[in-house]
């Protein structure tokens, strides 16, 4: 349990990650943009680096979990990543990204001998917290097989295997969380017709998320929950995450040829254009 | 347990419910349109009338599970019921309708002494079965305290009092059949774009449904299991329910200016537009 992983991106969901594979034993090099955020990891044994390909050890393991697209290619791309990482070295992408922006990084990997996995995680900081996260897995097997009880450590508690093909954990991924926001828009639209017919939103939010044989599931609990509070609001006003994974969704059904008509509505709900009455 | 009650509408839900009613020691006279349906019951003891008017006891208790709004007016308006029914009767309206509609017959009903409940079934035939049907009731109180043990006999699971006015319990049942509707065709558009990003959608179902953060609800369970052998199948078309269901939430949305852009678009999902690409 000595090996020495790479760890780059100390988000919300990062850190607590981090932080399991620390008390798990593993030792950690890390990196992100506001370096200040990586101060409860160093307090438990972490070493800062000053760039991404700072945490690399030749042949060794990379976890990156940043915000989206451009900010995984640009650790890849940033000095010296690529090269450090070299044979044998596995790059667990674990950000929410295009599937074809996996392959495009599979394929920079390959040219200098190391693997890229998509391992994007169905995660919150609290289910970090209580290694409850569920990570959809794809790209070479050696590389799954190495990383799998790594992901274990993280707080992974489902790990599924989507294949070689990388890019299909994004669209797990990517489906996934276009379920959870069509589940909360369509929540948000329910709950507030029945307020303005004088039913109380609360006490059929609760029968719905309470009959075993309607929606007893954490994502509508979860968000139900506020938005029951906060239903003048629009919905995921605070999130930058909705809008891009489902746009990231319209993008992937887009280019295959798949129906996006509900993915298209969201957006434009998520964006606040004036809804149809 | 000896009350005689009347019972009109012997579908798919009916029968089942009736059945059990029967096995807890009511006795039932039993109406349906198409009279052959009552053979199970009557040889369980249930007595065939023909017409609606007959299954009513004076003061008693009548139950109506029929398929519209249009088909619970017509037996309330046939010949001889709303006099038969009379003082201290109650009538237990189990379909789904418009809120309007159930607040127009509890008015009729009201004008002979009678009341009607609003008490609509979340349930299937197997959850009849199983005795875990929800409903959720609404009406006057002394009725509702009156019904509760015949739907707990009638294989009530959950039964919630949503207040005395009528109405109340259709607009849940109409927030909970949308919230379904806008599940399943949700699920329908997300298992295609795995499909057609070639993602195996039963792999992705299976992931999805199981993992305890996502959606283990018996909803996407039961819906996505038929939907993932079927994708290039129009959801729902064999069923004529969520253009009815979903067709009353927007109505119901419509009259109070509340959103309905996401029942909007089901419905022309479900009638089988062009979805946009």
């Amino acid at each position: 349990m000595s090996e020495t992983l790479g760890f780059i991106g100390l988000g919300r969901l990062g850190l607590p990650s981090a932080a399991n594979l620390l008390s798990s034993g593993y030792a950690l090099r890390v990196y992100n943009r506001t370096a200040s955020k990586a101060e409860p990891l160093l307090a438990k044994g972490a070493q800062l680096a000053s760039r991404p390909a700072e945490v690399v050890t030749p042949g060794g393991i990379v976890i990156t979990l940043v915000w989206d697209d451009a900010a995984v290619e640009s650790v890849v791309m940033s000095e010296g990543f690529l090269e450090q990482l070299g044979p044998g070295g596995i790059h667990v992408g674990m950000s929410t990204i295009a599937p074809e922006t996996s392959r495009k990084l599979a394929a920079m990997h390959a040219e200098h001998g190391s693997t890229y996995l998509d391992a994007p995680i169905f995660g919150t900081p609290e289910s970090a917290n209580s290694r409850t996260l569920w990570i959809p897995l794809s790209g070479p097997k050696p590389a799954k097989e190495r990383v799998r009880p790594i992901l274990q450590a993280m707080g992974g508690q489902g790990i599924v295997d989507f294949g070689e093909e990388v890019g299909a954990g994004n669209i797990v991924k990517i489906v996934g969380n276009f379920l959870i926001m069509s589940a909360g828009l369509s929540l948000h639209e329910a709950l507030s017709m029945a307020q303005h017919n004088g039913v109380d939103p609360k006490a059929v939010f609760e029968m719905l998320t309470t009959s075993p044989a309607l929606f007893p599931a954490p994502i509508y609990q979860r968000h139900g929950k506020y938005m029951v509070e906060n239903l003048d609001q629009r919905p995921y006003a605070g999130s930058q995450i909705p809008l891009k994974d489902v746009g990231l969704f319209k993008e992937s059904a887009r280019q295959t040829e798949s129906s996006a008509a509900i993915a298209d509505l969201l957006l434009n709900l998520l964006q606040g254009e004036q809804a149809d009455k």
